[in-house]
């Protein structure tokens, strides 16, 4: 599903606006999924530090794409602007370009540019860095990006639930992966969101654990956390399933307190709230049992464009919750020696709380 | 399949001796790929600008590893020395780390450091600008690797000849994509190397389409550009089928010429030759056809742990092949109101010229 070239101009006009009130003549946008939210020209780069373009948004004239030939006829489908082609020397051409603009000022997004393109760019253009311009705006979802994130968290679940049927002991976690991804790109995901996780026993104490050739227990853990990309929107759940007849008292303790530190968490959470109160909330849950230690990762992220983007739910945000921010919630506990149950739902901010997806 | 430990380690004694060559004390590598070829810790981030992990190589001391605690199981099961953990304030510890280290000049890597984290801890090390440090060594494929590039582009073969029987007019090209990445994860692909682009009629003229719902033509041409990464190394393939009954004389005659163009590329690449003669040989062909502008992209380019690597087959190229090369060769042409026409093969330099993966 393509965003109608409406909603991209109007993002662009609020991104102008921005621009206005901080009274920076121009942005530079590299960051791919900014890009993608500010024009509909590629979401994604075909491998990080090969950008397939960037725009120049400026606060009170044109805006222009810059790109090379290869996505020369994909730019002119969706941008209605100027359009810059550079070929082999690229550096040269876009250093040319930005000093013809004359912008006395010129953001850029350091999270987004490298070294080598900032030290010969910055010849050509007087650079500011900025934070965060575009990720403001996404942080906030329209009616249209909810109900694509809805839809994509739709499909997380079917997912999920079509798991305890076809997870069986003896299956490698790199099988049950690729079963996962079946499910997401069968179900109309374009691709995965992110690598799949799945984490057989002590495998599940990785909290990034690469699918292998461990075998599923026939009577164990399995943590699974997964997401796919559907119409451009990212989904990201986790789930700890027990494989066998009955759950070790082990694994049913840690998961109820696990999912005790979530809805903790969840009940919070609401507009104004402090997101580092409630990460604060999600840890003393585990502190009170003497685990705090072995919550060894923030709680949470945004999700939309990005399966990570802003808001981090992190003990050092100084940020508040609003409504229409979408946010992954995923409390874990883990133990290199014995696995780790963690357990994860997106979330929409409402006016009055918020509501799982 | 991993790489033994040995291995690594003689991988970082090899770039040792290289930071000695260049009296540099030791090297922040940041780049996900030459992390991996050092470590065997994580070939992949999650997203761009969101790092597994970093490495410090020293010229003639220890090396360590840098995570945070979501990765420290990993990393303590592949890497044998120092592990630096950070947590939320990763660009505070990771400074004082490297304040520590004291040495009077760290090289790092310009394309693979981004502006907020070099400005940061610029205060904390004698930074120094480095270029393809271990881009370098990675260059040159060591008998392992070679194997395992044949066996990743072994695959690819086979998905190619499974193609034609599989690509049915009326499909769309997203189905046609999912159909390449089921034989390619059936097959033993861990992922795609790259998204797979399928581009019906005129969607080939867009040399980086992202397959959409048009539907594959009842008499036309489908280009399809491919790359399964198996056992970590990537492969990457074009072909351009027609679909019906007889291909049109238009797509014969450009399919000829990029043929044409390739054969001569491969006949003249060997130990020495100039990579920019090469890609200047291929246009040739076109120019003599008056259709040079119809070649809107480089010649090629490096193929191993990543989909594109050095060396870059450009015009601009300073270097010459060398034995242990592994470089994709993708001539094409296109034009925006027919398609177009691409082809690509892996090959390897030997010691006489070289050989088609």
């Amino acid at each position: 599903m393509d965003t109608p070239a409406d909603v991209f101009a109007a993002r662009r006009q609020a991104l102008k606006e921005r621009l206005r009130e901080q009274r920076l003549p121009g942005l530079l946008v590299s960051h791919a999924a900014n890009r993608w939210y500010l024009s509909g020209f590629e979401l994604m780069d075909s491998q990080c530090n090969e950008s397939a373009g960037w725009l120049v948004i400026t606060a009170d004239g044109e805006d222009h794409l810059l790109t090379d030939p290869r996505f020369e006829e994909a730019a002119r489908r969706v941008w209605p602007g100027d359009i810059v082609i550079y070929t082999a020397r690229k550096l040269d051409k876009i250093g040319a370009f930005l000093e013809s603009l004359a912008l006395p000022r010129l953001g850029f997004e350091p999270k987004s540019l490298c070294v080598r393109d900032y030290e010969r760019l910055r010849e050509n253009a007087a650079f500011t860095p900025t934070e965060n311009l575009v990720e403001d705006l996404r942080v906030i979802k329209d009616p249209g990006e909810i109900a694509l994130l809805e839809a994509s968290c739709a499909l997380n679940h079917k997912v999920m639930e079509a798991l305890p049927g076809r997870l069986v002991p003896g299956m490698t976690e790199a099988e049950a992966a690729w079963e996962v991804e079946r499910l997401f790109r069968e179900g109309g995901a374009s691709a995965l969101a992110f690598s799949t996780i799945v984490g057989a026993d002590m495998n599940a104490a990785l909290p990034h654990a690469e699918p292998g050739p461990t075998r599923l227990p026939e009577e164990g853990l399995v943590l699974v956390d997964c997401g796919g990309r559907l119409n451009n929107y990212c989904s990201d759940q986790t789930r700890t399933f027990w494989l066998g007849r009955k759950p070790s008292d082990r694994f049913r303790q840690t998961l109820d307190l696990v999912r005790e530190a979530q809805t903790r968490a969840l009940k919070f959470i609401g507009p104004g709230v402090s997101i580092a109160e409630t990460y604060g909330l999600a840890r003393k849950c585990f502190e009170e049992q003497g685990l705090a230690e072995r919550f060894t990762h923030g709680l949470g992220h945004g999700v939309g464009l990005e399966t990570h983007e802003p808001p981090s739910l992190s003990s050092l945000s100084q940020d508040v919750f609003r409504p229409g921010m979408v946010v992954a919630v995923e409390p874990g506990l883990y133990w290199p020696d014995w696995g780790g149950v963690r357990w994860e739902y997106m979330v929409l901010v409402t006016e009055d709380g918020c509501r799982i997806l």
